[in-house]
């Protein structure tokens, strides 16, 4: 299949900008600019007042999750999880999983996301078949409690989940081991993750160092920091990707550059459980590629990967009083570029010949997109999702002028308001 | 003019929502709920999934500067204003203001805004023109910056403004005196605007205390704090909003209090240019209705103000770390009733009979909509204002469905883009 999208505004590897021709033959992007005299497109698409940028990569997420937006909010944090989250959390069956991650798809392929890392469960089966069909990237993991009676037997389901999903929809799957975080992971089952993360070739998901209490309970229980505590288990002996970050030490950050791990920033969520900043501006400086997330939609509550690309660019200038902290290309470059490689997709995250086709068109005929100065600047500080118009995923139509061509949007909205009221309220 | 909103979810004045017609006669809400069944209205709008708010208070802003978003982004603030701002404001006319404002109010009305209080120049004539003929509320002042060789000329501009248009279009217009700031309005300057603001009773739209280096440049020059200083050249005699209002001192807050000030706080605007955070979960703590607005799309960069909403109910929760800082209620109440109130708007900011039919209905079949548990919840922590669908001013219909009633759109972005471009480009 050969695919044109010509004539738009194209975001160029050095984040310059300017009107070319996108190539795409099967999964890849075989030119940008020069497109070959007998390049014979079976598909064109009109890239005119479009802002082609490559698909955004939301590292860190929880999709299933989305059944839960708007059910608790405003809470103190362990009033939110004990009497609100984990309670109806554990009345999740598959369906509810299944019909979340569907939920979930159809809105980050709304706003242009390519590739997402989940962390959830149980029943991560179904959630690998919807994104296979919805034709996005998926990097899966099975979310794993620890201290729960049943982790030994989550943490199985994992292995499984790799054995029969890593690779899977031609490649768009892959799976990492979802260890929960050191706060809900006794020592003995780190370990036992540690054993079969190396004997399997497993990378590591995890949530690290994200509350200030999180720290102090572990120095309690530990005497030691977060990153510490979880390298001595050896889990750290894998490449990891780390949600959250947010309270860091200087040997925390020498232990991430040292081992392979990956931090994902998720502003919008530590904002709205207060959870802290992390020191974004600092990981950058010292050569670090920070990945961005939403986390999950009851603490976002969203899945707009724009927003956490806008709120990157604005929250660490005022926290840090500096205008210069976090300028528009590097936010854009971490919710593209940084987060495809902390998810170890290679080719990912640039418009230009040889890399994967995951891109995403901007409708410009809008007034938050005029006067078109610096169109890096109007997608980060201006535009919202709403213009996100045309998505491309593998090569893959999976959006054309805002009509999901994968997903039938309407019945899964219906299913899914369904799904969420049966939900809340089963006994 | 009779208008029928049918079965829409309406947001209640005590913030409950539930499903009821809105009747509109001429400019005022008739009834919420139980409509009178002898209302035989002229023009129905159907209002299923629809969630009725009243219409976003943008209660700071700069609307002709829009012609300048994405034009210089990321600097030093002193660098941004002296090297770029500042120069290219000095070669606008009559047409770019009135040009920008046409772009400003396509996006304000497109983002469900109803009111707005600006502060530029010179030509406000035009803006309060090009405002009356979009149908929208507009709280107009000439930006009066007082060391300028022509600020006394600029002052009489203001008067002649005030003798012009304050009350006209129906009401849409009144007219405020746009003193600029503390550090850039000396003490002669300010006692000549405070003269002028008492013999014509004329309210005071003013910056304060943006910076840290303002309350230092104050201090250093007059031995005074900025609201002292104002509050001796009499300025403060006649009630006045405050923009930004970041670096607050108690007696600076009690000042507020004793004197008729409302702060107007612009948390896209104090991120971006690293600012500061102000103390709003304290003003509000103490009583003081905080407005919000979005300020000039140079330092923002849109006019959304819903953005605004969502800003102020994640920004102030990280940077106390407390989840409960500012509810998504509170936020939106400042959005909209507060920011009435703050520019003396009688009856506005409620959807409740016998207030100004000002409403925006927004679409809830998308998927950050979904699942409905919490409309409140949806509207600031989810949704973007590209699900604004339907927005009501003083009881006329300025978009339905998405599409502008009294603004030609398609026209305004042509002209718009062509007049920045030459903006620009001009000797
Ligand atoms: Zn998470
Ligand atoms: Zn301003």
């Amino acid at each position: 299949m050969k695919i044109l999208i010509k004539g738009a505004n194209v975001l160029q590897p050095d984040y310059s900008t300017g009107v070319a021709d996108i190539a795409i033959t099967d999964d890849v992007i075989a030119a940008v600019g020069e497109v070959p005299g007998d390049f014979a497109a079976d598909y064109i698409i009109e890239g005119k007042d479009h802002f082609a940028v490559p698909g955004l990569v939301n590292a860190h997420t929880h999709a299933s999750m989305t059944l839960l937006r708007s059910y608790a909010d405003d809470m103190e944090l362990m009033d939110w999880l004990n009497n609100k989250i984990w309670p109806i959390e554990g009345k999740m069956v598959e369906k509810d999983i299944r019909v979340g991650a569907k939920l979930a798809l159809v809105e980050m392929v709304k706003g242009g996301t390519t590739a997402y890392a989940d962390m959830y469960g149980p029943c991560m089966e179904s959630v690998a078949e919807e994104t296979i069909k919805a034709g996005v990237r998926g990097i899966l993991s099975r979310g794993l409690i620890g201290f729960a009676p049943t982790a030994m037997k989550s943490l199985a389901e994992n292995v499984d989940l790799y054995k029969n999903y890593h690779g899977a929809g031609d490649g768009l799957i892959s799976i990492l081991l979802g260890v929960h975080a050191p706060y809900t992971c006794p020592p003995d089952f780190c370990k036992a993750a540690a054993k079969v993360s190396a004997e399997h070739g497993i990378n590591v998901h995890i949530h690290m160092s994200e509350t200030q209490d999180e720290i102090r309970q572990m120095q309690e229980k530990y005497g030691k920091r977060p990153f510490q505590y979880i390298a001595e288990t050896g889990l750290f002996d894998r490449p990891s990707i780390a949600a959250h970050c947010v309270w860091l030490d200087d040997a925390d950050i020498a232990m991430m550059k040292e081992k392979a791990i990956t931090p994902v920033h998720n502003p919008g969520s530590n904002m709205k459980l207060a959870s802290g900043v992390a020191p974004v501006p600092k990981l950058l400086a010292e050569g670090v590629h920070v990945a961005l997330g939403t986390d999950g939609a009851s603490s976002n509550n969203n899945l707009d990967m724009l927003e956490e690309i806008r709120l990157t660019a604005m929250l660490h200038k005022v926290h840090e009083l500096n205008p210069l902290a976090v300028p528009a290309a590097e936010a854009l470059r971490m919710g593209t570029e940084y987060g495809a490689e902390a998810l170890w997709l290679e080719k990912t995250g640039r418009l230009q010949a040889g890399w994967k086709a995951d891109i995403v068109l901007y409708d410009m005929n809008r007034p938050e997109w005029c006067p078109r100065h610096d169109l890096v600047s109007l997608l980060v500080y201006s535009a919202n999702s709403g213009s996100a118009d045309t998505v491309l995923c593998n090569g893959k139509v999976l959006m054309e002028k805002g009509e999901l061509k994968t997903l039938d949007e309407e019945k899964i909205l219906r299913e899914a308001n369904a799904c969420a009221m049966d939900l809340v309220n089963r006994g």
